[in-house]
């Protein structure tokens, strides 16, 4: 990460050097925010600090309002929203079935191409799965707290609304911020109102799912399948139920990995550092009275 | 299909009659094409003929001028571009590997979001892939025949031009005719070529890919790895060896299954009728010389 944020920051037009004399200060290590006390007081000219992160946690406590602060806010969406594409693919044309399988199994699957999904939360993921989803021809339901539309699709707001979705749907996509409103979303009531064929995908937050109802639910039959990013418990412990499910697909919440993040995260870094060199308002700006 | 070609008929504003007072004949049974030289004795009025399928094999010895004749050319393609994109996905991001584990396994995979793809063939499938990967701001080269423009792909059709962009490549998308100069393309010295993380995705015939130089690569990691809807034999033997390779996903031959084309294909029945009612040029059209 260090090596390609200082080549991020070359790029922009900046020079890199010591934090004494630094106008800015880019922040290369996501594992050791502690150290971030001490630094700051050598930093006399900062006016401007970088996080790499799409959050601010390990930082919340640092936010002080004598700099602006940016974040990774958005950046790591794209790659999440394409993992979503992928599971969705996977279910719907039971790839995860055939790579299991050890012999020509019987033809099954079904096309995403004008299919309904629905997809829950209207964030940075959702906006990006729309894009990808633009040529498939795809019905798109987004469920979201604002009623603000996004691209082309269809919004609604309330769980009347999402519950008379569910039954038509082939994909219901979970990628929801996890809150008290949206913690165990997908219980047995959710699941049964999906129709038979459909699957399940989550790239969010396992908690968002109830899992002992998706364990109840997936040998019934209730659903297609589901394909999960993220799982609660995480990880999923060794002989935990959903490991042995035909329809279940687990990858370990590898939607957006570090290689994958890092080219998109220094991209960040070299807009912002254009834009601050340019005096211009910079990119993914944290509210440090609201935390993020 | 009879059922959903009737309702297409009717759609386009048609009616389903006798035989031997309709204007044309939609036929609704892949199967029974030795029926045709009786039938149409009885036809007398038919000018126009609609077969169900991408080629005319079945036909190919009935074809006769008196007759417009018009097949499915090219309206299976999505299906199949979708499921090259769908392998693909599955590949980069390791998910036959994560949906054989009973475990939760290390991060692995990577984006096809910017990354470069070689599409082999530049017919129906490869124009539905490049469309499909658009938002994906995907680096596209086409190897073709001619050297006629495809979508925002770079064109390439000499082998020397394919050989330099194999070691750059993510994704190798085999969508070619089968033909003496295709069959197999996919050998030792091409596989030699491919990056060492690289992924062969094969939805057109299993004999473009010399199946032994497949089988020896893969488990040498010349290779990310390859996963093939089509296989040389097919359907691929119990035992076979590409079955028990961790980088191999074999789906049976299921691009384009006959519920994901029936509504396809419904839907140029419904389109041609609504030309032939406006006497308006059909698509489609088979070349009674040429027997396609």
């Amino acid at each position: 990460m260090h090596e390609a944020f200082v080549a991020a920051v070359r790029d922009a037009g900046a020079t890199v050097g010591p934090l004494a004399e630094a106008d800015a200060l880019i922040w290369a290590d996501p594992q050791r925010a502690e150290l971030f006390p001490e630094l700051i007081r050598t930093a006399k000219r900062v006016r401007w600090i970088q996080l790499p992160y799409a959050g601010v946690e390990p930082f919340v406590d640092y936010l002080d309002a004598r700099f602006v602060w940016t974040c990774g806010k958005g950046v790591y969406a794209p790659p999440v929203a394409e993992h979503a594409l992928a599971l969705a693919l996977a279910g719907l044309r039971h790839i995860g079935a055939y790579a299991r399988a050890d012999r020509w199994l019987e033809p099954a699957g079904r096309n995403l191409l004008g299919a309904r999904v629905l997809i829950l939360g209207g964030g940075g993921i959702a906006t990006s799965l729309v894009d990808l989803l633009d040529p498939f021809g795809c019905d798109i339901t987004v469920f979201r707290r604002s009623d603000a539309p996004l691209r082309s699709s269809r919004v609604i707001t309330q769980r009347e609304e999402l519950d008379a979705a569910l039954p038509a749907t082939a994909a219901v996509v979970i990628a929801l911020a996890l809150t008290a409103q949206t913690s165990g979303i997908v219980d047995h009531r959710f699941l049964s109102r999906m129709a038979t064929d459909a699957w399940l995908l989550n790239v969010s937050r396992g908690e968002h799912v109830i899992t002992d109802d998706l364990v109840a639910e997936l040998p019934a039959g209730s659903i297609g399948g589901a394909a999960l990013d993220v799982t609660d418990p995480e990880p999923l412990p060794l002989g935990h139920a959903l490991w042995s499910l035909p329809n279940c697909i687990i990858t370990p919440h590898i939607a957006n990995t570090p290689e994958m993040g890092l080219p998109l995260i220094a991209a960040r870094v070299r807009e912002n550092t254009a834009l601050f060199l340019a005096g211009k308002p910079l990119i993914g700006v944290v509210d440090v009275e609201l935390g993020y």
